[in-house]
């Protein structure tokens, strides 16, 4: 048995690099970006007048003038226009372009039309109310780097500068695979001795939220059933996720049938609690990875944030962030597990604080809805005390 | 101009209660449930063994006895079994039911089976290895909450107990109306006067992570097309959302038309930077809700995070919970507005700290991709220091 660290460690020394695709960016939400985003022109791509009022010539104010004829009105979405009389004015709306000859805008609030002329009722500064072309972006200037997570502020930016058809990263084609013959269908009602087929669902959900859509298989604890089926299975599959049939049960074959089939196991067992019986490996003709996850719900659902998504944001190229949090009670680990222990995370006084769920154990799969995710306590002597740092990993 | 308080406290008054609908489990991640969810047996609905290996009666144990005669092998997924002479053991798998006469379960690493065999290598604690029906929950208790979002945890947990259908919040049909003539779509090259409609897409995108499909209408700046359009807009929209048109401009005609129309504005403008020109109203006949936000990217983006999602959570019956953080630098607000800064979030070892984030005004749309939120500062004369706690609203 392998310690956590060395488990986590060779899963991520097993990422692969996906490949990319081009898709519409009102398609790409939630997607990784394969290319930097850059700016297609300045930004503000002119000298973008931020308020309603008039606009002059600042020279004029400077020699004194305080009344204003005006020329014209100037709406947003008009071509440059042009003051002809730098002693005049014109009117102008947010979002027009500054016209030719003026350099100053003086809001509605502040002034006082009458008979056709704009008279000052306060100081004005040179150069005001304008938005200067390049000042936020120059042409050229990335805006988005590659390896970017696309939510709804990079979504505003693609259309800003006309990415219509984005580059990102292909999303692995993920099967999972449920084993255990006291398992039956969601819609069935169970005999006395059956549970309903859940940890499937949770998945299949938790990869929704990574934008990934799987499909599930369930296999019999049938040794040649479940060889057939993983050959095919392994031609169509970047990822196989399974879950069950992976602890020393007699009917526990799918260790077994993977390595027949020629699948490299890179670990089996880990010290951990709870996910210990957790398999993985490689097939190495097909490039298919394999996680094999142990049948409890709540063994499932941890190694799932603490492998998959780790292994998954690696490959995807995300930023590998390390959460973590502060404990708001003490907590010990004089096992030679590291665990996982289900908490809450409560704000007192905008300081994040967690504490521990309650929980039955690893078959305790209604415990989930009320956690918050997950603290990591490597094994240790001494408790670990309120107030102290440890990693955390959430779960919603 | 009423303060932002004011403000906000007016729009969470116009809250609506949404009808419910069934959904499909499978579909419902993200959605609001609108019923408990109890549990349909007692979990685990029987006495579950948790590991691979052999179960005997505690009895025979006490008694002295260290070698078993093993009667046979019970699978997970068969009906309850029986141990035919208590003196003798069944080997037994993780998820099967206790068989009857017996009451402890040995691990296969803790014993050695030899000849139809099983003889004890470790000390055996009374009952081990036993899930018993019923503690984690019992049949008739409310697993998950009414007004409970749907995570990947509880979609778990409704498959567990076979809701198929679930009963969910409706969702509101949400408009988004562009207006402005100096926007053009994110396919087209844009004039240099011009720039493309990048607000409504962001809109679009933040509303898709509340699992609302929204539509999208672009109005010329006239009165008559935009008076048209919404009248009809009215009769089949929960809610309208305007960007543009609200200022102080000649072409601003989105309050006056709103009104002509009869809806009840209750607010325009706020006390607050960005977003300042918001306006919002009702229109009574058809209870259309109206937030008519400012023109700049920032403004929208802000308001939306400030106003609408709150009005969405108490609408859907979620619980409002204020977030709070911590500065991690001072932060000044000597204005008599409610600023509303872009912050990043550092970690701290642990500690979450607020960090202003380089900005350039409410125009500046790139720079949202670069903050993790808004922090939330009311005037004050004396400035926010670093380690004060302030309201944070989190915007990816």
């Amino acid at each position: 048995m392998i310690s956590f660290e060395e488990a986590h460690s060779k899963v991520l020394e097993s990422t692969i690099s996906f490949d990319t695709e081009s898709v519409l960016f009102t398609n790409s939400l939630g997607r990784v970006l394969a290319e930097d985003i850059l700016a297609d022109r300045d930004f503000p791509p002119f000298d973008r007048v931020t308020k309603d009022g008039i606009v002059v010539n600042y020279e004029a104010i400077k020699n004194g003038k305080t009344e204003f004829s005006i020329e014209g009105v100037v709406a947003a979405g008009t071509p440059k226009s042009k003051l002809k009389d730098r002693n005049n004015c014109l009117e102008i709306m947010t979002g027009a372009v500054m016209p030719e000859n003026a350099d100053t805008v003086i809001m509605y609030e502040d002034i006082t039309i009458k008979e056709g002329k704009a008279i000052l009722n306060s100081s004005v500064k040179a150069f005001q109310n304008i938005h200067k072309q390049g000042v936020d972006t120059q042409k050229g200037a990335i805006l988005v780097k590659k390896n970017t997570r696309i939510t709804a502020a990079e979504i505003g930016i693609l259309a800003a500068v006309g990415s219509v058809e984005v580059e990102v990263k292909k999303l692995p084609q993920v099967t999972l695979i449920s084993t255990g013959d006291e398992l039956v269908a969601v819609h069935e009602k169970p005999a006395a001795h059956q549970i309903r087929n859940s940890n499937m669902l949770s998945l299949h959900a938790l990869l929704l939220d990574e934008h990934i859509h799987s499909k599930h298989i369930h296999l019999n604890d049938n040794k040649e059933e479940i060889k057939n089926n993983l050959i095919e299975l392994f031609s169509n599959s970047d990822i196989l996720m399974l879950s069950g049939g992976v602890s020393k049960g007699k009917f526990d074959y799918i260790p077994e049938v993977l390595e027949d089939l020629g699948v490299e196991k890179v670990f089996h067992r880990v010290k951990q609690r709870p996910g210990k019986p957790f398999w993985f490996g490689i097939h190495k003709a097909s490039k298919t990875v394999i996680f094999s996850f142990p049948g409890n719900p709540v063994s499932t659902f941890a190694n799932y944030h603490v492998y998959f998504k780790d292994w998954l944001h690696k490959s995807l190229g995300l930023e590998m962030i390390k959460n973590t949090i502060i404990l708001g009670e003490e907590v010990s680990n004089k096992t030679d597990l590291t665990l996982f222990i289900s908490v809450k995370v409560k704000d007192l006084n905008g300081e994040k604080r967690a504490f521990r769920a309650k929980e039955n154990g690893s078959g305790d799969l209604t415990s989930l809805a009320l956690t918050d995710g997950f603290i990591q306590l490597p094994p240790r002597e001494k408790p670990y005390k309120k107030g102290e740092t440890v990693t955390f990993i959430a779960s919603r």
